[in-house]
């Protein structure tokens, strides 16, 4: 019962960026963000904002404005942020709509995650440039590639998973891609892999976090009889299963569900609950403290 | 929050078949069919049954069976019964599991219910025959026919119309079609043909019935201003949008979603909407009395 | 899926306020806004914002705010904040969060919509003062008077209406009630009593509006066979169930559900929805605009 | 999305009966029982049926039925039923619908659920007699009276808890209590009480379990920050919060909810949870086998 929503496809992506600000909190950091982009000619479309404890405690901020002339004019209005962002102690970006996050995908054999991201991007409503799809095994290569999306076979084995992550690295590096998507990708990707794309790899996992962690999940939830089986999607972190949450979602089961019809029903929620984590991101929704995730919608 | 269950894809299939019982309730019911049924040597896998309101009511009941060497039984099996069926002036049929229903998909330009039932079949989720894809427009040929399925594309103008609808119906009878999915499908379809298929065709009506009947659902619902939107499954009759529901469902909403957003979050609620209702029907789950449905499941 | 979210019970509450705008878009609102607030020595600890269609729209905002002495120095920045309304042309108004909405409910025979407020009013969830319960029936004096709250006993039949209404009136104004629930109060207010409390009568319809207006909306579910049955909290207009819908909810039915089951799933959903649709009333989150509502949470 | 459905409480209640059997699937079992009723003059109201496993499984079902003069008869409707529970190896019972269960609830200051169950019981959804109310609190003393049920404050210190047990347990058998209900009950107990009522405690955990087992589970939700908090219903075993999984059923929350919403929200989800779980047992529509829970509604 929720939804991922998108700023539109109008024609001001062009002219429109966002801006994402975590600071400490103190008096004055609306006014002076404000104030900073009215003085630059910016016009305000949406902005949403949460306090983490009132005293003492963090401020985060998402602004999507509006500039003409929006691409040229990026670097100076960065340049001249940076005494407001010093004065607040800001961690802070901004992002132009029209600069489409690039994504590679990574997939095993179960196919309906990427199917769903496949989808949605061709119907247009992921708005961003899915430039490879990397799997472990050869199964989907024809029917990516019908999309016009360059397909890499890279097996992985126990003695080839450091090369194989090698040439993954080399061919995410190639293509700059900036978001990794882990669609029921059925390995584990290093600690190496991991620090070298902070809250930038999002994964699906097919249980509700922290409830049956690791291997087998649906098996686990048919053992313990639960009523909902649900699906997490979270940044990737060293540790397994336990990166920031950015969304999930249940479905009711039964007595009478079998492990195969829970991983039937799974299939389900946890393709939407990918894409709308997906969309969330590639939107700059997002913003993570502290092992979780403040998500703008 | 719910999610239609496939009765799976065992090998007892070619050995299992479904009773569908309506009738005016009575005492000794369930005793006389499932004495047959032993008798016989049928073994009740799953049986659901539904009265009703107590007194002078109706009593309905779906038996899902196992019986050696079924497909050759099944003559006998139904002969036998016909006293059985007279005594208690029940309406009835027994389905084959083994013999899998024939359905033809109707679409207009839309293509997320028809890409979703497709998946589904490839998934081996739905199972039945998809034997053909008839269309107004020829937009999704190629895809279509990538499934290995027939693609007819049947121009509907106003002055073309009844032709269009004969060359349907004779297309649907060659092959051999038992059910009719209108998947977005954005044409009405004559008195004619809805009196040759009654309970035979679903269609997907994008609003939760009975709100928002007719053309635009999803613009009515926005100038309603409503904080959910719906999809609804159901029988075709004659009067529109108004034949026995099989399913809906709903999403929330809020006044940030466009127009559009509507359409793209409806989207989801649709194709799983009627997903679920053609599985309901294809595994005979279904009985329709009083222009309403008993669903089983 | 949904709840509502109370901004607390913290000892900021005296220092703290809440300003809602509504004004045509135009750029630099939130700059003097904030701007505003800052040189006033105001905090700003929430604020959501909403652009109703980026050109030539509409704009609306909620700022949560705190400010020593908030109290005394209120009205000076009220007086202060006139010309920057003036400017934008500002619909708007500031509520001070220590000022706790005070209440009257209206309600029949039905109670449980009653007993949810009073519960979550008893259990400090609801932050406003229920002053009165008005009843056409006697029969929950006992048990309101029991939490201390004072109840009228007002008779209403064909001949005494306008009269009941003058003495509901007369007790409304005396007791300073800025805010009427109507909670399963099966009599409708005439076009008088609503004229004088624009957007200050919240109702709770038993149903999925627009679906099933009227009488015995139950009743009419049933007959249809639909499959899931709604609750909608909105604001009363002269118009019968038109006004604008503040929150609505849902919950799954089946073939198996008799008028009376519907009637008693619904309740749960209707004491929920109305108590949501009331909490975020008494926190200022809802403007009004073109029949719809904004409701900031 | 999912809601308890009660009997009903119609005038047959006096001669309706609810039949539960577990046994080995074999051939038959439906025919038998069937033949067995239709044969003593009872008519088959409601029946649902579960098996486990096609081959060498178990088989379930749960026969609701009416006979004349059933209370009278029921002695011998059991001795003649002996024979066919034999041959079948059943596990089996008879329950009269118009015998209602008797409830013990237990709590401790939280009192929303015994709110909830109270409420539905005046309001005449809860099937059952609630016959006392323990606590290790006086606080509820007097709101539990006025509803003319008995109240028994019985402190539990480290020290006092045995003596305190065999306090309740000398209770519970004077009046004859069939149910007890954990409502909130903030004590451990011990596990000779729980081997006493084997299946017959029903305990309400607040999160979506196996998530978050042990104290503080709102804390502790908070703290890994889940987007949805959850409640469960189980029955209790000696293992903590490990016992057959009832109902279950979740909300959404995001990051700006802090530990005191998610126990607010969480306060809603519990009440629902616990009723529906309440209402299926006190209709005997449970089953338990392999710490696993058969629930027909």
């Amino acid at each position: 019962m929720l939804h991922y929503r998108s700023s539109g496809k109008s024609n001001d992506q062009e002219n429109r960026a966002r801006m994402l600000i975590s600071c400490p909190d103190r008096p004055g950091i609306v006014a002076s963000v404000s104030r900073f982009l009215a003085e630059h000619g910016a016009n305000i479309v949406h902005s949403d904002q949460y306090t983490l404890s009132p005293k003492g405690g963090m401020f985060f901020i998402r602004i999507e404005f509006d500039l003409e002339h929006m691409e040229e004019r990026l670097v100076w209005l960065e340049r001249d942020f940076e005494p407001v962002a010093k004065q607040f102690e800001m961690d802070w970006r901004i992002h132009l709509a029209s600069k489409r996050k690039r994504l590679a995908i990574f997939v095993s054999k179960e196919d309906h995650c990427l199917v769903e991201l496949l989808w949605q991007w061709r119907a247009g409503d992921l708005d961003a440039d899915i430039v490879m799809v990397i799997s472990n095994h050869p199964d989907m290569k024809t029917f990516v590639e019908s999309f016009g999306i360059p397909y890499h076979h890279i097996p992985v084995t126990a003695d080839s998973k450091s090369e194989a992550e090698a040439r993954q690295i080399e061919l995410i590096e190639e293509a700059g891609v900036d978001t990794i998507v882990l669609a029921r990708y059925m390995q584990i990707v290093s600690p190496t892999f991991v620090q070298r794309y902070p809250n930038r790899i999002i994964n699906i996992h097919h249980s509700f976090l922290p409830a049956f962690v690791g291997g087998n999940p649906y098996r686990q939830a048919h053992e313990r009889g639960v009523k909902l089986i649900g699906a997490t999607a979270h940044y990737v972190t060293e540790e397994l299963d336990a990166g920031p949450i950015i969304e999930q979602d249940v479905e009711r089961v039964s007595h009478r569900d079998s492990v195969d019809n829970l991983k039937r029903i799974g299939r389900n929620i946890e393709r939407v609950v990918l894409a709308r984590a997906v969309s969330w991101h590639i939107e700059d929704r997002i913003l993570v403290y502290d092992n979780k995730t403040v998500v703008f919608n």
